[in-house]
């Protein structure tokens, strides 16, 4: 195990700059802002992690790799969006936001489960790392979160997250991690092809 | 003074959170949907005075408990408050969040004194502390911060947290505390009781 | 070189200051409203790059000379602002921000590379920097990010930043700073005066 937790994270980022830039073109944005609004998507929630964590300085200064991909998804994003329908751009943000949601839950928890935090922190951590970049793309484009419109968001990053930490008791990180990408993707999809939510408080209320 | 400032905090984390649910309460949100927002209001402004202070990582994470409590908040509020009239659970929201801001303002600045931060730097602590975990609350929930709506309010969280700095000079930090909150909460209580409001901007130049 | 830097630093603090004293203006504010946005907007952009840097604590606390600048500047706005009119006021802003992000390019990329960060860090940390401030000026206002609304705003702080990074392999800091901030603040006076824009999203995608 070292090539693993890298290699999602990479692959996160890169799924969130494309949700960032699906929204710049949604808004007509330029270039630069296609690649400001991918790369703090893409970079956001890992940033918001190792602030918690206390890095110093954030992982991205030093290796700015990720800012690298996020630029370089951005631009093919602008090049290319569109050609493709209005209908399936915002299938792609919906699928790839659901990947870096699962992917980012579960490098959140490793992190902060690797510098010693307990394991209730460490979901939270998850579920912090893998939903805030979403949050600030949305909140910049003037949308509302999508964390708080669609059901079965923030619950599968905290399954993904509580299946993988409580899997690491037993199990290897690789296994750990490919089990708790599973539980979170697969719960957030079936939520997605089914319209699956769970109970409302205003449907209570209104019982 | 051991026991007094984990209290106050505690306490103040409790009721933030508590807004936090009641907003959730407010959009419909799933079970899970509350505790994120009500987790991330109550911890959201001790969180931003750990990183401004350069804590490695922010408190909770190898102490959950304020995590906890802000579950337990959440959770008890999302299996209750359907009890209460939509009228009720509005006066609740405001009460709690004068409770939470005149008790943060302590806090906020009693850290950073301690941290040997100058009595300025310490109160915008104070404040910011005070105030922060509402804003990312009402900014989640898509509605217009109650700091910018209320009138009284930063000023509330300002006087408490100036009252509780001067009296540090001369007073042992029980009595500096007791007197910061009965400052910061009397006025921010007696705003919403009498609807004092400040001169406004709009007001000056329309005379 | 010793003074430069902090007198662009407490220049650009100033006129960002100024820019959320306007918006309370326009919001019809109390004066401790004026001053918490002013604060917010002036000190929010060092803040961040401190944060993402992995200052302990952030500057400020330690020494407040920018936060007197901030609340100076801010009450000054307040009891000044009504004699101008609200079209004056707004031109105001655009100037004062559009230098406030041509400044704040010059700092937020000096500072990254002083620590070590490689080029592109260092300009992703300027734009970061210069950008921020406004960024939640604009969120707490309710309004639309002026970095969204605006063509040519990211560009000028990114081109800016660039200049001045590329300028330093060769060149003393202070004459790096003036070029740098020559592109990036005349690329954004060009873009007000004449209404530039660079080729959008939508108008490729419509044609």
């Amino acid at each position: 195990m070292t090539g693993l937790l890298p290699l999602i994270e990479w692959v996160g980022v890169a799924v969130f700059a494309l949700t960032g830039a699906l929204v710049a073109a949604r808004k007509g944005m330029d270039p630069f802002g296609f690649v400001l609004l991918g790369t703090v998507t893409g970079i956001g929630g890992g940033t918001l992690r190792d602030v918690l964590l206390g890095a110093r300085p954030v992982a991205w200064i030093m290796d700015p790799t990720v800012v690298l991909i996020c630029t370089a998804v951005s631009l093919a994003a602008f090049v290319s969006a569109h050609h493709f329908e209005r209908e399936g751009r915002a299938r792609t943000l919906l699928w790839a936001d659901a990947l870096g949601l699962a992917l980012f839950a579960i490098t959140g928890t490793a992190t902060a489960l690797a510098s010693g935090a307990p394991p209730v922190s460490a979901v939270l951590l998850g579920v912090v790392t893998a939903t805030f970049g979403g949050i600030i793309r949305d909140i910049l484009a003037g949308d509302v979160p999508l964390v708080l419109r669609r059901d079965v968001y923030v619950t599968a990053a905290l399954a993904g997250s509580t299946a993988f930490t409580a899997a690491m008791a037993v199990l290897p990180l690789e296994v750990a991690a490919v089990l708790g990408f599973v539980v979170g993707f697969g719960l957030r999809a079936l939520a997605i092809l089914r319209g699956w939510s769970l109970p409302q408080y205003g449907q209570r209320a209104d019982e």
